[in-house]
């Protein structure tokens, strides 16, 4: 894995309470994961999930495939990352794939498919494309 | 224990996902039960913290005193026990209790302070008060 | 929708702590529903998660793909579905679809793939397969 | 707030799946970052929460005391800050405060009280206290 092939990256600690009864991260919270990386990545670039909210303008999720290859544990640290791309005319698409560190294990591999309303109602996700720079 | 000596109970059943990795529930989820009873109390006295929300007025969280007797584990059932009344002139106080079904092992005892903010600003609870009845 | 065609349904009501700040359920809540779900199915047929853990042998989540068709908000209840049936050797999928009631508004579409481990290492997941009458 | 009052702190960010549909994190949300800090600071101490329970002992909460004075929301960093001291025979004693960042802001102040259990019943913690340097 090289870390160059994507956009943005996070680094992360596994908590003990992200783990369940099996002593490993519950498969939900790699949702958790994946998404404070979106917004963060977003935040880079100026927008923000919160305050699109505030103005009536919500950036949801209308799908998720996640592969779980390997389960993280606690104490360990991992980093993940991130490329996106426009998908269709109304939706972006976030590839995702998390590894552990420091063996850059490959735990999840992860698409996960945005779009955009205004008041409820779908809205083109041209706004965001913009300043991601991505082609409309 | 006599369920009579509270004016709301709520019946759950443990969730694997909020067990950790020691195959207890989680301290932090216990407040979960509590608040999740506590709003469905509201809302059998016909105040929905969701829609006191979107009107500006916030019912807000401002101390917890809990003692963790005995923990809950997978396939526990269990009882959440609330009573309420009011606590000076701006606060709500719910004493809450957790039971094991079938066996009413006591769990968790807890005091939760409520008070309340109108577009972010401290406000009198009477409003909420009067709903339950209480003397405000 | 026809219950009918599911082998095992459960009801919830949302939590509110379970929606975030745009006000719907967030969309990692939605796999706790369908765990939670799956675990009370395999329960009703004498299949302990927990004990299963215990004992050394883990039911693991390899695969979720999952469509949200409409979000689910505070105060919605709902009825988690699912069937069941072995895929290739060493899989078990669950197709799962979440229900908002009264109205059976389709919520959301999943299909996930499980599979089984002992002390670590890949196992048939015959056992399970045999409990819910399944073809291994 | 001095930061040289505690023996340990830990730096955070709050994720937006943490706030609720108030737009503010969830009150049990703060015992996760406590938590975390504590166990992040035992780790320092060569203690691991998760170690410990593989060999049989476990580190329990019994009561914990939380003030709620000012709420995080999306986008705030903040600060955990413990000390930790011995109370009675058997119990530890983690005073715990969030700060705000970079306004130093007080957020939350928490008494956290430990015990230990091993195969299941309630043990000295001296073997913590003693690695943490308290005396015993």
């Amino acid at each position: 894995m090289h870390s160059n092939k994507y956009i943005f990256c996070l680094d992360f600690r596994v908590r003990d309470y992200e783990c369940d009864l099996q002593g490993i991260v519950n498969n939900a919270n790699y949702l958790h994961y994946l998404e404070h990386t979106r917004h963060e990545f977003l935040l880079s670039k100026g927008i923000s999930f919160s305050d699109l909210h505030n103005e009536g303008t919500d950036l949801i999720i209308v799908r998720i495939e996640i592969d779980y290859k390997f389960p993280l544990r606690s104490k360990d640290t991992f980093k993940v990352c991130l490329n996106v791309r426009k998908e269709g005319n109304v939706r972006i698409a976030f590839e995702q794939d998390i590894f552990r560190l420091p063996d850059y294990k490959h735990i999840v591999h992860a698409v996960v498919m945005g779009a955009a309303t205004k008041n409820g109602r779908p809205v083109s996700p041209e706004f965001v494309l913009k300043k991601l720079k991505l082609p409309d």
